[in-house]
């Protein structure tokens, strides 16, 4: 279990930085022409300044919020008092949210509570609630989480800042539907709305029916909430120490702070994803070798590829960019994907993540001594055995020339994923520079939507409806193309 | 929740045949210069010819065994007499096992029974025990699966074929010591191993210890076993119908007897996706709308990953091969990887996998009928919903030229299950010929064992100790390149 320190301790925040690794991105360590040279990544330096400039420009005119939310201050008390109150009255806590807003709620759970949390008994949750999140809307899975919740003793956390989300306002109004057939006029006191804090459907349906609710600031989108009422709500009720995870994460800007390429760290990783996208890698894996980190990967999978997969106009040309962020864990894949990444195509990034001190040894016990296979396992522990065999795939990644790099994080607290979370934002806000884009955007995704409001029979769409009437049409002259 | 039927009926087998639908795939729909042309599929008939011949024959002679699973007979039995013995005495049953011994259990786990499973009553279980897959080393994750289950009520299966896997022979090792102190000789009452009928050292700690044991055939590899005792063990004792799974994978052999391209859907696939990869698109993404078929989607990613990513010699050249999937899930990615699915390059394949029946619809009832952002949602269903959004982003990736096919299951039953992992293994098979590579090694992931081993003392790996000693000493000399 995670010791009790204090993060307001300097010397301590010293000893809990985490650190970037990036020689075996270089040629000097992976091999000439495999590698980024030193020459190639100076001559970045300019094209960094640039995208430095443009990126503190946003921040200070207010465009881009999410630099600012380490320093919250009364939303942080709010929410902490809030979650006190739910902590008394309630059992379940269920977030209604999909994307960013189901997202990060997700990755701050698995990577700061015990394993297999929601069988934990109430004492050993420290008495907080159990957890789910409906980020999907599958009929059968959401009926699935409704089966396991009490929903008198539940508060359902509505999360959307335009209030428009078609998944997660369908979900809204099953469970208020439900609420006031059980509870009358008293459903309100189990929902909590996160939302925009002026516009919107549901920051009026809030107002109107009186529900609780959150802010989430105008300039911050759903990728970049982690630090908002969206993340941090859900982490306050299960108890995770958001104030310390905000001060990680205000100690990533400090460490942020300098235009200097090679001591940013978030700028000097991007710059070397950027690379190594131009070098024929567009496929960057983020491999955590800790399951308590898995679902960061997941959580940074949106976060890379919803900012940087675009289609942008470059000098009258249309160009399509966009590295592929891929999720693995370590040890686990190493009997799934890592024959891929070691002899496969030259087309691959691996970023592996490592964990000093999991707060567990598992201690292997002597035992079969004289058989060889078995052996030698004895009176070692699981964690010299995953430390091991990360510093193995490492080895065996470089030796066969494929570029990766190494996150560490001396222990998985509060404060360490506060910082790796604001580092990876402030990476790919960066990123979006480099590449030219708008990281801030989704333009692609709408088009999709329109379609399925057409189908839905929302009013305006009929146009969209008829495109899908000519579609399912011309499938049916295709159909020969089946088996 | 599934409706039983029977799958010995002709006529409800017919009509639970699942459909693979792959007009997208081809320029005629997509686009001239985008899609595969019906010329380009022809001239590919006389390469799958070769390849199907020697599937065959590598069949026939025994070479590969995965294709005679659906057929244990008594195997099978065995099976349902254990786990009935294991639902009477156990709360519990955890699986040791990583890599196709864990993904398969998972796979069947997520796909066939209800979402929140360890958290239903025993009833609501119907008398099963709870379900936990051990598939890492991590030593927090390890002690929380020992943390919520009680030994004494609790069967452990560790799996591996070779009982050399150093992963799971620790958790062996650990849950062993635990279970003597505990339990005495009694220990063996609450193991079961599944591994090589033969061969091995768990084979005979086995037998020297007198623990029960179900075999892995010689002739099925790890990613190639769900249909061994691999799957079947834990599927029989979570009370899924082992034999209505067998039976749709039979049933898919049958549809793949066939050697004409145009007929068979593992073959055709398999086509396919070579095509895509050879026309620029090394990334192929799985991507079910439904929660219960997400792990499939990870059970496939190590089929595909490790089955093709491969060095091969050609014609005295080496050849770094192998194209690389990716698990999505709908509707819950549409809001995190679809942008880059839709604006970013033209390197992905998509395949989705729709079901037409969930068992469940999750009315959403009318409400707020003067919004227009959310009145029309009132009277329809989230399966409408899903399967709207499942059409709409078929439609927006056909409309930007993106290559995708879409998979059919009637219903998600251990029938649809059996035939749709069948249809995966023959695929991969087959594809293996394509690819002129050996689908069913892994020599890559070898040599970072190797280094493991050395750094835990193991006999005979002194001289890759060595090997990690200089490797350390060179990232000395390289420490520059860290922040």
């Amino acid at each position: 279990m995670q010791k009790k320190v204090n993060w307001k301790d300097p010397k301590w925040k010293t000893g809990m930085r985490i650190s970037l690794d990036y020689k075996n991105m270089m040629a000097d360590s992976i091999g000439k022409g495999y590698g980024i040279t030193l020459n190639e990544l100076e001559k970045m330096a300019a094209k960094a300044k640039r995208a430095d400039k443009a990126l503190k420009k946003d921040w200070r005119e207010r465009r881009v919020g999410f630099f600012d939310l380490p320093y919250q201050g009364e939303n942080v008390s709010n929410i902490k008092s809030f979650a006190n109150k739910v902590k008394t009255d309630c059992e379940a806590f269920v977030v209604l949210g999909i994307g960013g807003s189901a997202l990060g709620p997700i990755a701050l759970q698995t990577a700061l509570n015990p394993p297999h949390y929601n069988l934990l008994t109430k004492k050993e949750r420290n008495g907080c609630p159990r957890l789910f999140v409906a980020d999907n809307i599958d009929p059968a899975g959401f009926e699935g989480i409704l089966r396991v919740v009490d929903p008198e003793k539940t508060m359902f956390n509505v999360i959307s800042k335009s209030g428009g989300t078609a998944e997660t306002m369908s979900q809204f109004i099953i469970v208020r539907d439900m609420l006031k057939k059980r509870l009358g006029k008293n459903y309100k006191d189990h929902m909590v709305a996160t939302t925009d804090p002026e516009k919107g459907i549901l920051r009026k349906i809030a107002t109107d029916e009186g529900l609780e609710t959150f802010p989430i600031p105008a300039n911050v989108g759903g990728r970049f909430s982690v630090f908002s009422s969206v993340g941090l709500l859900p982490a306050a009720v299960v108890g995770i120490d958001i104030e310390e995870l905000l001060a990680g994460a205000a100690y990533m800007n400090e460490l942020c702070m300098t235009g200097d390429l090679f001591q940013n760290p978030a700028y000097l990783n991007a710059t070397l994803q950027f690379l190594a996208d131009k070098k024929g890698k567009p496929m960057s894996v983020m491999m955590p070798y800790a399951d308590s980190l898995k679902d960061i990967a997941d959580w940074y999978r949106q976060l890379w590829a919803e900012s940087l997969g675009k289609k942008v106009s470059l000098d009258g040309k249309i160009v399509h960019t966009g590295p592929t962020p891929i999720k693995a864990l370590g040890a686990t894949d190493q009997h799934s994907q890592l024959q891929l990444y070691i002899e496969g195509p030259f087309d691959k990034v691996v970023t592996l993540i490592g964990v000093k001190d999991f707060g567990a040894e598992a201690k292997i016990p002597k035992a079969y001594k004289e058989i060889g296979e078995l052996g030698y396992l004895g009176g070692h522990t699981l964690k010299e055995l995953i430390q091991a065999e990360m510093l193995a795939s490492e080895m065996a990644l470089t030796h066969n020339h494929r570029m990766n790099c190494t996150i560490t994080l001396p222990e998985v607290n509060a404060f360490t994923v506060g910082q790796l979370l604001q580092m990876m934002m402030i990476q790919t806000a960066f990123a979006g520079g480099l590449y030219n884009i708008d990281p801030f955007d989704q333009p692609g995704v709408e088009h999709g939507k329109q379609y399925a409001y057409g189908m839905m029979g929302r009013k305006g769409f009929e146009g969209k409806k008829k495109e899908v009437d000519e579609y399912i049409k011309k499938a049916g002259s295709l159909k020969g193309y089946a088996v």
